[in-house]
């Protein structure tokens, strides 16, 4: 089987029990998460082989982020070890009318020195078929836009399926030189299947005005025609604990959409596009275009009810929930 | 006062912490469930005398479940301490979308090693005028079917009233030569008060296409017509977090109905079918049909915000809901 | 900056854990909390400058119950240490259709011993322009409601905005001789701003019959026509876990009323009205009345996500609440 | 069987987490305690037949407290509720040089209204070979301690075999009218195996000067003639977690000793001295007195192992210690 | 690199929090464990290749047992997933001079029923340069027994390397036809290098009256010509808490001995004396037999600080300690 | 009364629970420490008055860890809110013969960026009898050591007393132009008082090849003459749970001497040589020389018990314990 490649930060996550505030908090609960490695994990756990591209402090931290990671079963032969800070950020949850909070401290990581040349790219790709790239690599540093360029284009000329996510973080891309509209035009520009949203194209590419998904997928393909799929989802927040949720997937000129979910109370809200995207890549691999969107949707749907940034939902829990058993009723 | 009896078997129930899955888990809480012992438990707290019939293996597990037993206030002179293992279950509480999952470990179990002759059944049914059976106990074992069926013929013959409660689940009814039709009919027959539902009725007696609770019932007292109380218990399942309860109790050829009750964000569901018996046989010892049925509807409404398997509610606090007090308003 | 001043007792709550009942917990979560404290944390949250009149034992609970308030920026330079045992009150949250419970251990503390000399009145109030009390601190005990009504009327005398809250509570007006309307009248005769209830004004003042709370307003302004705003809040009790909540503000004669807010899943309750109050003592100091009283709702509503009986939320995440994102998104 | 009868406070024990103090804590693990009724369930753990005479209040911590002892297996069938308050005690465990703490909060309690006609001491005493009483009841209310000297002299008056423990505590003795000389001189008088210890009998006795235990138990019985025996325990505090642990038994003029326990690192010390009273109340019936003397400072050497005032170790046990297995080598 | 093959079962371990006993918890903390796979997991952290062969239930259990074992670096490419239940142990572990205690709940397990077809023994040798086996898989099932022996002999055929642990338990080797005696002599017959111990040697091959360990090697290398290395370790056990180890390897007629650590407060013995042999066997592959023997006692000596069946020290550690760093000094 | 004052900066502590290691945790336990500010802390449980300059981020992480300063009475007028990222240090407690481990991620904090203009120092030292620092600020950034030398020579300008810690790690001093030879030289050429080590002064100042305490101090004396007082904690090792511990102060040509604690089992080591630090500027302000370091000893000796990095124990346990009473009895 050909694998789904990835490249990202992996960010230790401290976050407050229960309900508590950042002033509140005697612990933090540890966990582990990064936008590309969620995917991986995500269509790992659904049987893709998979392989993740990053680099770690060469200290106790990074070693228990890698331990961490191998019990998620990604592929983890490229991982470099070299530097000295693990990446984090502190994760405040919200609840009822009192939105979340999220402080990073990434600053100056281990991965934010990354180098191309740390990489062996013709063994990587050797058997390959799927590349993954997300907005926040090339906000990180000059060196993780540089990789990240790399690994795109090395990906795209050997015929490689490139698939993105714009993930627009305002509070990155702080490095001298940064040039967003730049190069995730560049990026975009070689990326087959794209996971987009309305605020993230109004800052990167100035497509504005914009009155519905369908209009924002012609505007994208317009600018950018080697693009296939566009996908975007649409999350209603109704309070901090219930969101309703769903999928539009644009593909040939045509809007499909997914069913809309209720989801209440939430159990932990990040890492739930990602989960999105991992499926969909997932999807697209196995069934038609309707089905691969569904599919996404309803995985995405079920990380709400799960701890951590990484999904742990297998293809038949997700199969249940399409074919319309949401009762949650017990399995015995 | 007169006691209820009854038998079955005690487990040791290990749930995941908050709602985490059993992949990621390090830790288990520690309760203990059985249908049997939730329904006298149930009955204790409205105060009820009451004697529990089991077998539990001679070490410290099973010592520990007797202990925790006892401050239930449930008359444990009967316990027979024989055998090497207590039956387990795990549990994975479901959230949202995402379905709870029972693991069994029972098999195996002391209890399943159960023999008529460790009892003493003149004693036990001399200061008895209720005797409860559950559709678990035929299904854990040969000799356990054999006691059932034994301890309610005994009961029967003695003037004893007969409850008992279907409980179909079909991970059991294992061993060999196993013969779920048989054994339950040959139960049901001696049984006055049945607590049943549709799905139960079709595997055990083949009773099909059935539209309501009302034919439900009518079915079942053509082919049993020594019973004189039927209940059934209805749960929709808007999601794992969020269900609307109800309940019907047919009687004499009419169909009494409770109200609705709308149960969100859910604790813990498991038990509540015992906790509506426990209720009651209770109810139809103290009240009329209507407020019986009321009564036992409120009582495991309020189950389902109690964590473990047991229902630690008193009989006020089930008055007040009846009363219409579903409020929740704090009470200093 | 002129001071806000409060006296109150201090009390150590001792809540279970999780949805827990009383029989099931073996740890008890501890916090700190009183009617008066928590109106001057939630302004001292917001920037009012404040300070505590209050009595703690002299011994390491007392001294613990300081140095958790120390951390809320309250004023703590008059606090006196006297007498033998810390006041307690035992919360078991509700659930569901279950409601939450309250069980005081409160007699014969500390602070019920207070005494009026115990405090430079000169000194505490020279720097003052308001002083707010409760209900609660005249039901405590003979002493208490001397320097209660000695603290009003010295405030009153020197021109010092005075505010209260009627605070009814069934179950402390325990000690001999007590008199709550006579007391109550007086305290209330001298009282600038009040926070009122239907209930408490039919128990105080033998208000009854009232269809609204404009009635309400009016009854009580006609008895005590010094009065210049009464606040009023309104919670519809769903279930435990779900409530309505907004308010109205009584002043010159129009009954203005804030947005109502569907408040799901609930957290934490308790010192929700007190949250009101004290962000309506810094809203009429810096608002126009329907600011002054979208504020306090505002910030109120916030406080059910909070855990502890204090406010932890800042003037920024009111005005955004107010300003209409209730959706708890993420905040990066 | 007879039964060992005794009367005494159930208090609720708050005690802090890990070696956390009291001004650090954010959580109390909650147990219970009384001198008396740890002796009971020491004994009730060897296979005696216990009754416990107690006070608890009409609330659901009078009702919790209960509950906890019934899975202790002591009889409760003469437990009065009654009264508005449980007795509270606060625990700071010491560590290493420094002391444990202990903050008491029981005055006023429900017990200590107890009332001598609340009892039906010929029911009571009907089946009862041995009456246990602790110098901590008459120190508790004028009231206990006519209650104390009751059960004494009515147990003595039936041929009951009578033990006490002097258990002197300076800051209990606070009600008006105490007169601890009076009252324990009365009570010891009656009384035929003593629990002392050179600093009581100081204070209770004006027993003073004393070189060593053989000393003392001759005063004791030179004092109150009708003493039988008189147990003395010694311990060696090297620091707070580091103790050496033996005993004295002083009977017909011999002073029996037993094996000296090097004992580290103490779990929990609390209720040490009350197991070795149980345990040599279990050994007197069973065992010539060197071997009760043994047996009981092997079970309160064990003791020291675990959580919360009462011993949970077996007989076996405690006979493998005394046989000379201390090496704590895992059971399988 | 070559690897290090090993057999065995996988337990869950469910172990006691804090010192608490059985008949105390309210909560199991989870690990994994297996005397087999503790040998596998230490040789892995100093850095050998590894594969581990085992049998693991097709359910949830099973798949969290495996994921934990995979953050190990363990090779884990024939785990078998076949049958029902996974095999627990019940830990309560001592403290001061009460014992710890083992339950074992493992009969039936999905291992029990292991075939040796299910394994593809060419494969599983083509890159293996040694074997290791303990006495525990043949005590669990006839079975488990073939297959222990069929990879014994096909090792030994391929002239790969064969050590083995005798880890006597009484309370395995339940199955019918159960052949101690015969099966271990077979085994050992074939081994290279032994972990012994005096009491397993008298139950298996009953060599009795043993002074030391030197007459111990010696009656085995009599009894089992092949043997070339034979270690025995020594643990006195001064309480629960505080024990001395050391070991002894005996080789080509000498006996080497080993430092004697002085050892307190425990943390966790477990598997220390597989920790021991997982570092013998990594030591006798690198070092001298002197080394290789300071090695492991220091690896296992560190052992005792680790929470867990799993020993999770680094090669650079077990050096320091070698080279007389016991201090436990912080490293910053 | 005059202030103590210091000036560094705050670390968010983060530690591993119980004894596991960093690979093992699920949970983060938080406090907060720094040298400095432990000294402080210590002070101002004995009675000082004190301020403390540090710089904190300008977000929920810093006003946190701001909130949690304030309970303990430190004063903290002169906080400055600057910058994006508090300094965190990562903690796993040593265990036995395994040494604790401390990761520090404090590079390019707040504080390393702080400036002698952001501080009034006129002001600040208006009040202030005694100025301390220690050898951790200069060694974070270039801009720290300006600010602490200038600190110092206007502290020395004024008459203020000057203490210092040399504090020697090896891990900081990494920014560029980092001369700790020069810097330290000028700060102890302005001190005092110096609490020093051997390994330090060979760092710093090239004092090797020395014998004891006393050569050490006259070898500092005759390097800086303007030492009054030197004081040298001794700390022996046996293991990471068991240490010995005391001090020696050098004055007017004489080694005073304190007593020998033996330590074990440690609870928390982290901090004690601040805690001995701030309680010796306690005592040489208020006692005689050797009492001042008996009272440093003692006060040392007891931070080994208490969680976390502040010392939390008062003046009264400091004497009990220096009277003799390390015994740990429970103080009622
Ligand atoms: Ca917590
Ligand atoms: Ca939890
Ligand atoms: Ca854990
Ligand atoms: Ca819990
Ligand atoms: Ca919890
Ligand atoms: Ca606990
Ligand atoms: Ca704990
Ligand atoms: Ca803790
Ligand atoms: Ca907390
Ligand atoms: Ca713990
Ligand atoms: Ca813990
Ligand atoms: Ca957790
Ligand atoms: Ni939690
Ligand atoms: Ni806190
Ligand atoms: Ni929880
Ligand atoms: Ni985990
Ligand atoms: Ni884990
Ligand atoms: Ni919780
Ligand atoms: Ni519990
Ligand atoms: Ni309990
Ligand atoms: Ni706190
Ligand atoms: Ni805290
Ligand atoms: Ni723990
Ligand atoms: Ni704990
Ligand atoms: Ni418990
Ligand atoms: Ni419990
Ligand atoms: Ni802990
Ligand atoms: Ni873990
Ligand atoms: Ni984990
Ligand atoms: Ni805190």
């Amino acid at each position: 089987m050909k694998k789904l490649v990835s490249l990202g930060e992996l960010l230790m996550r401290l976050s407050c029990e229960d309900a508590l505030r950042f002033s509140q908090v005697n612990n933090f609960k540890v966990a582990y998460g990064g936008s590309e490695a969620n995917v991986l994990i995500t269509a790992a756990n659904f049987g893709l082989e998979t392989e993740f591209l990053s680099v770690l402090p060469e200290n106790d931290l990074g070693k228990s982020a890698l331990n961490d990671l191998r019990n998620s079963n990604v592929g983890l032969n490229h991982i470099k070890f070299q530097g000295e800070r693990l990446g984090l950020y502190f994760l405040e949850p919200g609840a009822i009318n009192r939105p979340g909070k999220i402080i990073y401290d990434r600053q100056n990581s281990a991965f934010s020195k990354i180098d191309p040349e740390w990489f062996d790219w013709e063994e990587i790709f050797k058997d390959c078929n799927w590349f993954h790239w997300s907005g926040i690599t090339p906000a990180i540093s000059e060196k993780a836009a540089q990789v990240c360029l790399h690994a795109v284009e090395t990906a795209k000329s050997k015929g490689i399926k490139v698939s993105g996510d714009l993930n627009y973080r305002g509070n990155l891309w702080q490095y001298e030189g940064a040039n967003p509209k730049e190069i995730m035009s560049q990026l975009v520009d070689k990326t087959d299947v794209l996971l987009a949203g309305s605020y993230a194209c109004s800052q990167f590419f100035d497509i504005k005005n914009i009155q519905n998904n369908s209009e924002l997928s012609k505007a994208l393909i317009q600018k950018f025609p080697a693009l296939q799929r566009i996908a975007i989802t649409n999350r209603e927040e109704i309070n901090a604990s219930h969101h309703k949720w769903s999928a539009d997937l644009f593909t040939e000129s045509t809007l499909l959409s997914s069913t809309e979910y209720n989801i209440y109370p939430i159990v932990d809200r990040v890492g739930t596009g990602d989960s999105f995207m991992g499926a969909l890549i997932y999807g697209l691999q196995h069934f038609k275009d309707q089905k691969a969107l569904d599919f996404a949707t309803a995985a995405s749907c079920l990380k709400h009810s799960i701890v951590g940034d990484f999904n742990r939902v297998s293809k038949e829990e997700v199969f249940e929930l399409i074919e319309g058993d949401g009762s949650g009723r017990i399995k015995r």
